[in-house]
């Protein structure tokens, strides 16, 4: 079988965990045997628009669009804004796309320790899944009387049924497949007082349909709270698009860092492709070092592997990856090691073809 | 000289905190020698909205006025929504008051362990300045086509330059007094586009009169990672209303609960009453079994007496309650101890006295 993945390295290091996890997906042409992975690279980066004037061309959505699957290192520059480098690249694709869950595993690996004291990974190891198309990020909104002292800003957080409905089902089923009892929800609606009480709504409407699953709603603050407090009560956590954007960075931190975090902007449908990225940045502190950690991309590329139907090699690479970190000997210098990038990805896929 | 306090003590341990608060404010008169707090009592809470169907007397805000500050319980109960107990009481007072500051220090109290590994008092000791009066939480919004799959809902965040103007210099103001050579400034400009830039832009024209101070700007999802990664680099934070909401549970988190973190709700002008409250909620769960922590509330008097001008009683406040954790014999549950509400704050009043 062949598959094809647009790849989209961005900026800093970007370009230099991308490369490692298409060497995973080299890998595990050789393991399964009859799997292929035709790949093209794609420049779409902060330097192509300081030198042609846009992140993308024109006929970017069209170009991605025949593509099984999107691999996306990460996108941002000091030079470029950061509105530009996100409105004119991620945020297009997630929309065009229809990328409308952001799926993010919250797990804290073996051989990793969390922050939080007393904390295993027993205690932390859930999923939150984001809406990631409409909500708090809705490009809505306007300025009145600018640069006077009477000036007021308006930003419009747009919800729909549609949009909403959508993600809180794909929720339910994951809690469903997971053998939940519940769905843990992310609202505000005491205080943010038109669009939480219908996200609320929509949640106990979809939940007819899923009734051993029991919605437990908790205000944003209370569950920011939870999550350091007692992560062990989260199996399948729902926010809209905010919410889950600030719960997936705090989870990535209770787990042990941004190097590990992975995430997958998904068309469940499959109509169009989906993107799979790592949630940390393009970090220029420490680009062109050759020491970031690989992991979250190759985790995210095992995102990818699952979506596109092969969960016996999405695990495998999972596998690998925890066996080195238990291992220890090999690890960047995020989590305490003095391996490079290189090294560290290689041990990873030494281990990985051990399975 | 004498001050006149209305109490507020609400719903659940909202009362039993108050008595607590009052005793010790009992305890400063005599400690000081020349203070005096006439303190009246008002029962607006959730078992008057379903006996009176208000939650406060129409003339509630007239009445509050005439006070030199509030002391605000925890309001809220099962069995009244949310949106009522917090729209009718809390959010009016706020605003009606021009209560624009929500001060939260986040201070880990000597003898409490943070639940993250590593870190002590030396590294978690910091203020968050939330906007209190518009932003995400503006009662502006509404829904077209309700009940049909078309279903639209439009929340508008509203952002004014007079109330970001003033929070922001207020959070300047703050930072130099603490001689600090930054402000940690949560933003999300990357992905909501029109309040988040303009709040930056704020940020940085009110700069231009502290120019000692360097404003740092943090996307709220980084910046909620970093509470828990490296909470050592903050001095004074500043956020819109839900940033600074969930950055404050958090932020209580990471101190060791929220049965200690309190909260000023502050008119700087002292044109209104300013209202002191903890954090945390009524606790219906805890509610009547008189194990209620009440550090949050006794703190937050302290807050009301720095505020009310006594420095020095808001001091020996926080040092009796820190001498009473390291001494660690009476704690509340909680706190791992067995002592009950009164027995813990009987304690703490000892403590204080020996000031
Ligand atoms: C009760 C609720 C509306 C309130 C808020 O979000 O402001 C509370 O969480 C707080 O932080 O004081
Ligand atoms: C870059 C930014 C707009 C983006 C987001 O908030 O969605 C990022 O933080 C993420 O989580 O993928």
């Amino acid at each position: 079988v062949k598959h094809t993945i647009a790849s989209i390295p961005g900026d800093g290091i970007g370009p230099e965990v991308i490369e490692e996890a298409i060497k995973v997906l080299r890998a595990v042409e050789e393991i399964h045997g009859n799997l292929q992975f035709e790949i093209d690279s794609y420049d779409w980066n902060c330097k192509r628009y300081l030198e042609t004037g846009r992140m993308m061309p024109e006929d970017g959505i069209k170009t991605l669009a025949p593509y099984d699957a999107i691999l996306f290192g990460a996108v941002g520059s000091p030079e470029v804004p950061d509105h530009i480098s996100v409105w004119e690249l991620i945020l297009p694709i997630r929309r065009e796309f229809q990328q409308y869950i952001n799926l993010r595993p919250i797990k804290l690996l073996k051989g990793i320790e969390s922050p939080l004291a007393n904390k295993g990974i027993e205690d932390i190891d859930f999923v939150v899944v984001r809406e990631n198309t409409e909500g708090e990020y809705s490009n809505s909104g306007g300025r009145l009387h600018v640069g006077t002292p009477y000036e007021v800003v308006v930003q419009n957080s747009v919800f729909t049924k549609m949009g909403s409905e959508r993600v809180i089902k794909y929720a339910y089923e994951l809690a469903r497949k997971r053998g939940s009892k519940h769905l843990s929800v992310a609202t505000k609606s005491n205080a943010i007082n038109f669009s939480m009480p219908f996200w609320d709504e929509v949640t106990k409407e979809v939940g007819v349909d899923y009734k051993e699953i029991e919605p437990k709603f908790y205000h944003i603050d209370a569950l920011v709270a939870f999550f350091v407090s007692k992560p062990e009560i989260f199996d399948v956590v729902v926010g809209s698009n905010l919410f889950g954007d600030i719960l997936t960075d705090l989870g990535a931190a209770i787990s042990g860092g941004l190097g590990t975090a992975p995430s997958g902007n998904i068309n469940p449908e499959k109509k169009y492709p989906s993107m799979f990225e790592a949630i940390h940045g393009s970090a220029p502190d420490i680009a062109g070092k050759g020491i970031a950690n690989p992991i979250a991309q190759i985790w995210s590329t095992s995102l990818m592997l699952e979506h596109l139907g092969y969960p016996e090699m999405a695990k495998i690479i999972v596998d690998g990856i925890e066996d080195t970190l238990v291992d220890g000997k090999v690890r960047t210098p995020d989590l305490g090691g003095t391996a490079s990038t290189t090294e560290f990805a290689d041990k990873i896929i030494e281990n990985i073809r051990k399975y």
